[in-house]
Formats: C-alpha cells, structure tokens, sequence
C-alpha cells in the first residue's frame, strides 16, 4: 500500500448561472497541490501550508476538519500528515476551501485503499465546508470530487449525479481582486422565488443537462440563465453587465457568477473561441481599473489527479 | 399531393411532477382521432364532433382556432374540413383539448407537404389552448407533436427540447370521474414558492431529465417529486395520498398529479410491473368510491400518427 500521495485538487464553479445551490464543475489547470502521508501517530496534522491566514490546527482548518469527519468511520490506528500548497486564492469564488476539503478526504481513501465510495468522500469533505461557511454545501467538493459537470438532486438522502461534459467546452475565469463574503452574497437573496421566475429557472436548469448529455453546445449557451442570485448579485461585482454583453457578443455560449463571486465564469466552445473570449474580457477589465486574474482551461472531467505517489 | 388523412392524436401529461408548466410526454394508447380533408372552400369548417358538447363553430372550436393560426401564414387558394372522433373526456387532465389542436395543424401540415417545423405547429396550437383555457401554454401540445418527452425551456422565444425517452417507461393513468377546472387549480396556487423548495424543485428537474438521457429509472423515480403544485393541488383528488403510497409500495418509480388532474400518472419499470401496479390503485380507487377510468400505456415517443391517407 502507498505511504504518501501528492494530488492536484481543482478549483471548482459552483451554482453555473439556472443552477443555484444545485449544480457544479471542476476546472482542469486552476487547483491546489497537497500531500498527504501516511504517519504512525494516530489522528490529523497539518504540517505545512503556504498561505499564512490559513491556520494549522485541525480543528480549525477545512482540510483537517474534513479528515476527521473520514477518519471517525474507520477502525485504523494510524494517522495522516497534510501539507497544502494553496494555488487557488481564499476567497475567489472558486471553491478554494472546497478544494482542500475534497483533496484531503479523496487522499486518505486512496491511501487506504478506497473504502469509501464518491458520494461519502463529499459527505466528508461536506464538514470542511461547513467550518468555512457555516453550511455544509455539496455545490464545490461534489465536482472537485467526481470531476465534471454535477448535480446535487437531493442532500437526504445525499444523491449526487455526475453528468456528461461535452469535450469542447472551455471556461475563461476572470477574479477581480474584490471580496465578496459567502454570507453577505446569501443576504441579498430573497428567500422567496415568484413561481414565474422559479418556473423560468427549472426550465433552463432541464435544457442546461439535456445539452450537456447531448453535445448541443447552443442549447447550454442558451440555457446559462440565472432569475435569482444574477440579478441581485451581480450588482456586487464592478462591470458584471458589461462584461457579459461582451463576452455573449464575443460569441461565448454564457456567462455567470461562480459561486457567490466575485469571479465570473465565462463558457466557450473550443479553445480558439474562449482565448478570443478572453482578450475582450481583458479589454473590458483594464479598464473597470480592478486588478484581476484570469485563466482559461477546460472542464475537468476527471476531479482529483494523482500526481506522484511513493 | 394527399387530400384526406386520418390521424391519431395522443392524450399528454404535463408538469410530470418536479416539471411544473416546463415537462410533458404523450401517452401511446390513449388520444383522439380525426379527419383532415382537403376542401376547395377556403378556411377550416369543423363538419363532425362526437361529443355534443363541443361547438362546430370554427372560432369556438379549439382545432379550428389552431388550425386558423396556420392558415394565417399561408397563401393558399382552398381550405379544409375536420371530423373529431373525441375518445379523450374533457377535463379528464390528460390534453384533451391539446390532442384536437395539436392534431388538426399536424394534419394540415402534412397536407401541405410540411412548410412548418414542429415548433411552428406549436405555436399555431397553442391558440386552440388559449381558446380553452385562457392561456396559450405548450406542456400539453409540445408532446402530443413532438413525442416522448419534451422541455419547453423558453416561451420567449419559443424553444422546445425533446427529451429520450427510455424504452421500457410505461404509464397508468387513472381518470377518478370528477371535475377540477384548470383556472381552480390554478388559483390553489401560491404565486410565489420559498428559495430552498425552488432549488429543491429544479434539482428535481436537472435529475429527472439526466434519467431520461441515460434510461436511470431508479434516478427517474427519485427525481419525481413536486414542491410546489402537489402538495396543494392533490387536496383536490379524493384518495390521491393513499393511491401514492400504494403505487410506491408496489414498486412504482413515481407517481403524480397530470396537468392540473383530475387524473393521476404513475411511471412503471415495464409491463408487468405496471400492470402489478395498475391492480393495486384499482383496489384503492374501489374503496373510494368514486368511478374511473384507468389506462395503461407506453410513452408514445412519435407524438401524432397517421391512420390512413387518401
């Protein structure tokens, strides 16, 4: 059996405009590396982490909290060491405690030799979340973990469905280097939907996973429709509107919040596309006069890779 | 060139539970039948209708009103006669209306040598729906001309998605024989729904449609639940609750109100399971004491077909 495995955990785009709460997908070149050890003192460390405001404590880091919540269901007498090489900035909107959460949890079980199956790892990794939030969302950890496109059908029971990704899809990821509390973007929500809008919700949420099983990248574009969180949220994010007029003229499929913002994901198909994409939304940005970071990678269809093992 | 056709045009279901105003599929055994001929006079003149309760006046006639709206975007020099075999009860909540529409400008279409897509032909029906109900919705005749399975994502502008239909999704109808006008049901309904059943609505609905892709009967079953019109319209149905529970305890996938009832859907995994199951609602519904019908049928995955031709 493996001692010691280095992993790349992906960030990942929560919501994905018709998607609130439910849907996700994992990024294929933007992702934390970790290592995680085997060691014969019982229990979690955090031994190393390259982002000084992230604490090394267990108890109170996502990694840690979610390790335990695993360990808790096993019988071994033995422990891990995690060390986390943090790429993806807290904060972004992208899933950065989600992927810490996810990597740490999808780890341990490969170093155990896979006990548990996908949808307990996202339970595990869930109890991260749930120290970062105070809510223990699926909307992250669920597509760091099977890769892909995911939906949360239901929390309980936890179903989780992975759904195909077309290969041609593209995300460009813009992060303006503004802060957008997770709590303060749930607050602006209201808590109730007029049935029309909610109605208009589930019906791109339908056509989203339809083209997504069949190829049809314009019935996605089309379907990359957000009635709830878009309209209030986006008033959060300097140059949102104009952006995405941008991008849909650029000849994007769609664009939305990821998350709760600030960064915005934007969908092409094919490379060529999303790089032109790109350079208008540079234009856009430079001149909002909001320093940013943008990256552009595929779907990640596979969540968590190995990258070295001993 | 053909001048009289004779067609079959599908009872529907529509809302299919978490697909509220957005979901409908087309049932296989069960619809009316009519008689399209081709006649030198021009408009639409209704000559025959089984049921006396229904007007032979051509703007008081939901398939001539449809039929009309096609004609109003052709140049043609002739007209056409329509005979309705009604074997659909009016408001029996299984399209009754949407079978007369839909099938009377599928027909003339076809007569026409097709100069309109599917889509049109919905359009053109929908101003039979809007004559019989007030409003022009498309869940009924989307899939009674389209087939199977059908999303309509968008009514502005109109995008309607078929969806696959697994092969082995069998349907059992029962009609209990009492009235629920469509405007009544509609004013049960609360006008707005709570975010956290809204999400739970639309994961329902992304579920339900990957099902149908991937022929998941297991996820189908789970995915049919309904937040938002069940809960208040199923006060409506006498037994319903009873009838539910009973076709989930046989093995049912699911179980729902179609349209706005009074008949009741319930999806089965074959033949004989629906037939099991289709016993057992008998034995519930005859304590109830109200009479019924009850059909069992496949999905109808073609939509409108053709009888004869001459």
């Amino acid at each position: 059996m493996k001692n010691e495995i280095k992993i790349f955990s992906p960030a990942t785009v929560a919501n994905v405009s018709c998607g609130f709460d439910v849907l996700g997908f994992a990024l294929d070149t933007v992702g934390d590396e970790m290592i995680i050890r085997k060691v014969p003192q019982k229990g979690i460390q955090i031994t190393k982490i390259n982002d000084q405001n992230l604490p090394l404590e267990t108890n109170k880091n996502v990694a840690g909290v979610a390790a335990l919540a695993l360990l808790a269901e096993t019988n071994i007498e033995f422990g891990f060491e995690i060390e986390i090489n943090k790429k993806i900035k807290p904060g972004s909107g992208i899933g950065s405690s989600a992927a810490s959460s996810a990597g740490a949890v999808w780890a341990i079980n490969e170093l155990l030799g896979s006990p548990f199956n996908t949808t307990d790892l996202v339970r595990f990794a869930m109890e991260g979340e749930k120290l970062a939030s105070g809510e223990a969302h699926a909307d992250n950890v669920a597509p760091a973990i099977f890769g892909g496109f995911t939906l949360i059908r239901s929390y309980n029971p936890l179903d989780i469905i992975k759904i195909p990704t077309p290969k041609d899809l593209i995300v460009t990821i813009i992060h303006p280097q503004i802060e957008i509390k997770t709590s303060e973007a749930r607050k602006l929500l209201s808590q109730t939907v007029s049935l029309k809008n909610a109605t208009k919700q589930w019906a791109n949420v339908g056509g989203l996973i339809s083209g997504l099983h069949t190829n049809d990248y314009d019935l996605i574009g089309r379907s990359l429709q957000d009635f709830v969180a878009e309209p209030v949220r986006s008033k959060l994010i300097p140059g949102f509107n104009k952006l995405k007029q941008t991008c849909l003229e650029t000849g994007a499929l769609g664009c939305g919040i990821s998350g709760s913002g600030p960064s915005i994901f934007v969908l092409s198909k094919g490379e060529k596309k999303a790089l032109e994409v790109s350079e208008a939304m540079k234009t856009v940005y430079n001149k909002v006069g909001i320093a940013y970071d943008l990256h552009v990678s595929k779907v990640n269809n596979k969540g968590i890779k190995i990258l070295d093992t001993k």
